[in-house]
């Protein structure tokens, strides 16, 4: 159901001719109200696609009526004609929806530095808009995917209110934003300060946990929208951990259709000093290639878990720390610890727990495996 | 020649049966005088092995007699255990040769978290010491090789004094050291500060900025020895220009020979602000896998540098960077520059320049392509 399981909101996902290959390339996502409270959290990558440039004002008014999308070129790295192709858009949509642009947001997504084929985008947009539909959000959902084998959604709903969203990202995933394309929707009745701040502790335990490979794109974004259209308000602790669900999920399904990944490994920091300690481990280990590497040919190599923690300035001392994988602990107090031969690593899902042995806080980051698949992808064409 | 290239060294290496293939595996390098001056630098990872945790102490006087080097394992991660072989392994090399064991460095190099043989380390000190040669610095530079495909040696001879050395390190290459171990010899006859300033200031530009795949090595070490036995006594300048081409030298061997690379790639950062902003740059590129792989795949993917060098703190504005590929200014002005067409990347040394336009300070880091083999290599068996 994806960005139309909330009620007051419509899609649709077509195909507009910006991919090549005919597939669908143009999302609609329109909040028809009442409300159109908005929040958004976009990339830290200093190089910003038009788009992202373009939705961070849009966003500064808490106030969305309609997000556009398109996959087949991410209009980043394309100089002053970028942003006005991107300005175009939002305008283009206003116009058919009969909206103000400043209320458009606007998300691309592919090769970056090659201009978009405007000719084709903009008729595309009102053929998407008169394809809006209360049941739209799976083809939107669709037509946002680039090198993703499975289009992302997930859905939380209570009592009377909805949580919904849909999600695109197979590379480039890494933190401060995993590589995404994110919309979420909901029907509760809520401003855009609520929403900013619901919105903003979710991602930073969810989608800025997910590096599959380190690299962070120039076009992540992530907004949420809310309707009002269920005329509820919930608590904001009940709203906020259905917000946080919903980006739980949709960041495990990005994590599961990684580029060439064959395992997906849970990189869990226990005992740390202070949660940004545990941060900067979790994102340490689960961005070693060698450990990554060995995960790929189910070797539970804990040296090289051992060797990433050693770069990082977290507080432990060498010979206290202890990590276990799936289950075994391998290595106690930085030596040699269980049989390493007791690992199972057959199944997809790998469990990594490095103990720091220096506090009580945890975080837990999600990578894969880095394969001869994913070099493949990324070094036989363009993206 | 190796370290046996200047006057005043002895050297071995010999199968001492800790590599269970029957190779070559433990070498030794002996200072025979008159001085007997060291210098030394180590990784900077907290998580150190047991003869990096040795040699510091040895370093601390400055005086080294000898050196002893084994392949096939690296002892870290080995607990007090580890530790206690190390210290048996200088005690016998001081026994054989009648030195005191502070004097005498240990290396190591191989699986992390195995114990050494020590029944066949040992008996390999006294073989080693019986075949001490002025020839056997070829020898001892194959006796530490890993995954190495070829050993490395490099000699600068200049009026009557000679700096020469080996190196190991195939994998696991990353900066604060490259992994790596190094053993340089000169007959210059230099105190230990002299030889520690030179050092340093070598590896700075020269090690420090060979990053393979990112990942730092629990073991590496560069040794600079003296034996003074030239009697001259060079300037300082000389002195150290000599120390960093050899430097220079084994580092680009070290990346010519990283496992499973198809392309070798110069990371040249200019205009910068600073040169700490340079190095920040250059690392973040030198470190993108997306990147990586497209230039294995000769895909001259520019938008995968902006988007790296877009994730540093470095002084740069998005709209003015510049990005050549092999003299090919593909982008300008943070946008689409010339055709990317015009770009020839059918040899195997790539050159990315990139141009941050906020200053005039410049670094260049040397990384290579991520490729299957490199998957392979890292997979397939444990190392």
């Amino acid at each position: 159901m994806s960005v139309t399981a909330a009620k007051g909101f419509t899609a649709a996902g077509i195909a507009a001719g910006i991919k090549d290959n005919g597939n669908p390339d143009l999302a609609l996502v329109v909040n028809d109200g009442p409300r159109r409270a908005a929040a958004g959290v976009f990339t830290s990558n200093r190089v910003k696609a038009a788009p992202v440039l373009w939705s961070e004002q849009v966003m500064k008014s808490g106030q969305v009526s309609a997000v556009v999308l398109n996959s087949g070129g991410a209009n980043a790295c394309t100089g002053p004609k970028g942003f006005q192709d991107t300005h175009a858009t939002a305008e283009k949509v206003a116009e058919v929806l009969g909206r103000g642009a400043i209320e458009v947001a606007v998300c691309s997504t592919g090769l970056i530095g090659v201009l978009l084929p405007m000719d084709k985008l903009l008729p595309g947009i009102q053929t998407a808009a008169d394809r809006l539909s209360e049941h739209g959000g799976e083809k939107a959902a669709i037509a946002i995917k680039t090198t993703d084998t499975v289009h992302k959604t997930a859905v939380v709903s209570k009592d009377g209110w909805t949580v919904g969203g849909m999600a695109k990202g197979a590379g480039m995933l890494a933190p401060g934003l995993a590589t995404m394309l994110v919309v979420i929707t909901t029907d509760a009745d809520l401003d855009s300060g609520v929403l900013d701040k619901a919105l903003r502790s979710a991602t930073h335990v969810t989608f800025d946990r997910v590096d599959s490979d380190g690299c962070m794109s120039t076009n992540d974004t992530v907004l949420l929208l809310s309707s009002g259209a269920s005329g509820i308000t919930p608590a904001y602790e009940e709203f906020a951990e259905a917000v946080r669900a919903v980006c739980d999920d949709l960041g495990q399904q990005l994590i599961r259709d990684a580029e060439g990944a064959s395992k997906d490994i849970k990189v869990e920091v226990i005992n740390a000093a202070s949660e940004a300690d545990a941060v900067e481990v979790g994102r340490s280990i689960a961005r070693n290639n060698l450990l990554k590497c060995a995960i790929h040919g189910e070797d539970p190599n804990w040296g090289r878990v051992l060797s990433a923690i050693g770069t990082t300035s977290a507080a432990f001392e060498p010979d206290r720390l202890n990590v276990a994988i799936n289950g075994v602990w391998v290595c106690k107090n930085g030596s040699v610890g269980e049989d390493r031969e007791l690992v199972d690593m057959r199944y997809r899902e790998v469990h990594i727990v490095a103990d720091l042995a220096a506090g009580s806080e945890t975080a837990t980051i999600w990578t894969n495996d880095l394969t001869a698949d994913y070099v493949h992808e990324n070094s036989a064409y363009s993206s």
